[in-house]
């Protein structure tokens, strides 16, 4: 049976793949789609998000836009990465699907409220303000959502500082709040979507398919491999967040650790880092894992394989 | 014309008297309770304020439950001054009133946004979980909202650490959040709380009005100034709360001095301080002050008063 | 008999001052003069210090150069305040005492080790980096001090920060050692220092005494009176530096209060905050106390009482 | 020529190989030893250098004892490792040299300042105390010193935290200093310590020289493998510090990487972590270089070779 799954995401280059990923692979079912501010202002991911669904033509899902601010710290979005829309390089249709009325935090309390307890996944790909504030309003969601499968953070790799990742450190109250609560936690983190590389083979494969949804897809790697080349010497731009989609559609395709994660709040040059102790194994009781290694081939074949599912959408 | 308040408060010995003095009091229009984590559990509290509403003969007004713990940091309580119910002394009548099935977060939000703007001013007495989190889930109320009045924090005193209030370092977060909103806030903390001790005169007076709520209160302070005498040495106990209601009430019970207050978030021994920098004359957009001097008598007689007006209580 | 003192300084207009009193008043015996990074480079506050020796007719008293910056913070120095010579204002001569060979650190421990237990007083008025190297170099300074008669922090108020003053946060973990040791800790700080204000009833007493140092005392208050009116609001300057060397003399020209007193290190808002706690009766143990009410007039005497004495000096 | 060091060390069974390397092998020319608290007290560690001294017939050599204690944080030695005596294991003779008189800081000051600029390498293997204070102290060291080769830290791997390392978060405030010194600086750390792993087959080798100090390092690593075992759960144990004076030996015995390194002072999970950024290539100016990976026959082969060299000590 396909996993039920809310993505909250801000798109973004790479979430914007992920949608596509979720929406197209037959083991997912998308059951919402939410947003928060993050690689730019809530309006305009939010407006991302639904034009990546007429791309997409999903319908069908209910997207609702959430918190337009962190919790404490000052907004800092990413548009060296990510450009001045948020999704700079394709042009985009305007959005035809209405967002929900509920806020994001209601969406995702409601949903997982109403599905049997073990029945959704949540695929943070965003910083994590939307998550912490529905697990702070009902607190009931922890023991019934099946697990997190986030992208953030990272045991050994920064970008944002020499030690924290992007997702992490604009939001690391949020962040602290969601590993420490008890569900199970999987740190899809910078050590395994380094290795996530769009390089002109994949490239390749993805314009092979040959749709409009894949000729998309070919313009945000493009944009996003020219920033990354500028912004952080990358020789090709890594694709974060559809590792995070990837790992629930088949958790063979990366291998993971289990191992303690705590989120720092106070320090000088830590601050936002995903502090994880490999020391020794992991006590019985840990509910929090970090991936290790990708599985690349498998990875961007299921990338290919969604998109060939989308097929040419009439948007 | 009477003044909207929505008190939001952990009863607790002197929220309970807020909550009286609010209602008692025909300046007042109490428009909403909501109870949040701090004295004691949510539960106990909510419990709490359910049945001084039952001793007030408060009707008509929705009383909502919040958030049972703070954003990032563990609970903790106050058993030692309140005692295990949260409100440990009169014996309590079961609660008459039922909940809003609202979340006290949604509540002040419905309720601030379904007013006028400039027409609701908010008063915590308690930790500031509910109020951060109503701001970050819709922040237009800041906006809308007259001005927040509460009770925490101290410029020069501390009671949970040498510099740091109750109130605030339950949920340094939440304060931080509250008092870095463009909102008016005005800090009755215990600089101006340690001024209204219950004295054997006041209790005296209290205790002339001779209905029921009045012996409730009275046996409150008992139990308050007994705890007060154990665990903080005070010969008689400071009653906070209620100096924020009377602030709403009426300005000129207290001084007050512009300054700008923020609230430490990583400090070793200052966490949760209410840092306030009187170094220079306020700059002319600063939107905090805080409370100094209580006109004593004032303040003791808009509590008497509030009893009398409530009167004896059918309950 | 005379009390002995090592006063550590960095020369700086007060400090002058508090050298003049030292040298000037006769139940001092004032055994070494230390200098350490602070109001200026350690370069210009040991040159300061040997100026204002010459001025005052110092000999005899070793003068000896110490730490030329904090231990762990980057240097700070204080030229609004003090100028670009650290001692702007007066014209200076050219020193005539010779520097003492040994580093600060070295003297105050051969000082403090060749003399008998219980002694020797410190009377650090500037950032506390050589009392700290001290005190680790060699630990057995610590029980054989007399006590340590400090300028610096305040309970109360700060002046670089909201809540510290700059001989603290100038280096915090120097602090931090020092109040931790187990000697006796008198601080006299911004608290006390701020009701020590020249005002021009004393600045015609001082002129009155109609003596060069008596007149350098007058330039010094002139220029300092000015960068503190400009830099602060003050209408007149705080004299901090001789309150900490009139302590010494008489401790009944302020009144002291025992309390609990630590260094934040880590706070945002509140790094080198001398955090004091005043909850309860300080326990019996307690090392530290605070300066709290100054007997003005009688501060004054002493400072014109020491120029009296020391009256003109053929420099 | 052979390479002078000063050897800081707080021996500790590590230490004591490393001593016994840095004496035995004819590229080093050891010039002093200073000890510090670490491993065990400053009492006891000097004791045991002093011990190792004659076990290895080390004279000629001054050795001076430092700081008993760290600069800002509480005393914290590692028993459960090195044992109560801090070189548990081996029954250690009386010594026989006399410590040199002077403070290590003094020691290492006079040092460094008596040889020619860039004759002196500091190799510190323990806690950086003494070297943090000489180059407060006198501050021109800093110029003077050819390199600092110190064994601490860890890029990715900590024993004493999650991430941080023993010698450096036992005193974090000195190796901050140490670290922001502008002299090249190469952090052996446990990144590379980690493979300096004393298997049987290196406990052979040693035991084949079967010399009495080639016995007692076997006994060394008898008592060291089994605590590690013990409390970190190491099969077979790191032996650290050796690997610095192997660096110092022959710089191709490892490879480094060049990357900017800082020490984190307020981190509530990351407290004494050496944060290093391998985000880019390190900067032109860069000061600071890392231990990646360890050429671990080589490394063994100079221990044994200093081993055959120093042969059979009459002691």
């Amino acid at each position: 049976m396909a996993k039920k799954i809310i993505l909250d995401c801000d798109p973004g280059h790479d979430d914007a793949i992920a949608l596509l990923l979720a929406h197209g692979n037959p083991d997912i079912d998308l059951v919402a789609v939410t947003t928060v501010v993050g690689n730019q202002t809530l309006e305009k991911v939010t407006r991302n998000a639904l034009s990546v669904a007429r791309i997409a033509g999903i319908t069908g899902v209910p997207f609702a836009a959430g918190c337009p601010r962190p919790l404490v710290r000052a907004i800092e979005t990413a548009p060296d990465i990510h450009g001045e829309t948020g999704l700079d390089g394709p042009v985009l249709p305007e959005p035809t699907l209405e967002l929900d009325r509920r806020h994001a935090v209601d969406l995702i309390i409601d949903t997982v409220m109403s599905h049997e307890p073990g029945e959704i996944t949540l695929v943070p790909t965003a910083g994590l303000t939307n998550i912490a504030l529905a697990a702070r309003k009902e607190p009931r969601i922890v023991e019934r959502v099946r697990e997190v499968v986030l992208m953030g953070g990272g045991y050994h790799e920064g970008n944002w500082s020499a030690v924290a990742e992007f997702n992490i450190i604009i939001d690391p109250e949020a962040a602290h709040i969601v590993f420490n609560e008890s569900w199970p936690v999987t740190m899809v983190g910078l050590d395994l979507t380094h290795q996530a590389l769009a390089t002109p083979e994949v490239a390749e494969k993805i314009a092979a398919v040959g749709t409009k949804p894949a000729k998309f897809v070919g313009e945000l790697l493009d944009f996003f491999g020219a920033t990354y080349k500028e912004a952080q010497g990358f020789e090709h731009p890594p694709v974060h967040d559809p590792c995070a989609v990837a790992y629930v559609i088949d958790p063979s395709v990366m291998t993971v650790r289990k191992a303690p994660v705590d989120v720092e709040l106070s320090g000088g040059l830590t601050l936002g880092m995903t502090v994880t102790d490999f020391r020794a194994p992991a006590p019985a009781d840990c509910h929090t894992q970090v991936a290790v290694e990708l599985d690349r081939e498998r990875f961007w074949d299921l990338v290919v394989d969604a998109l060939e599912r989308i097929g040419d959408v009439e948007a």
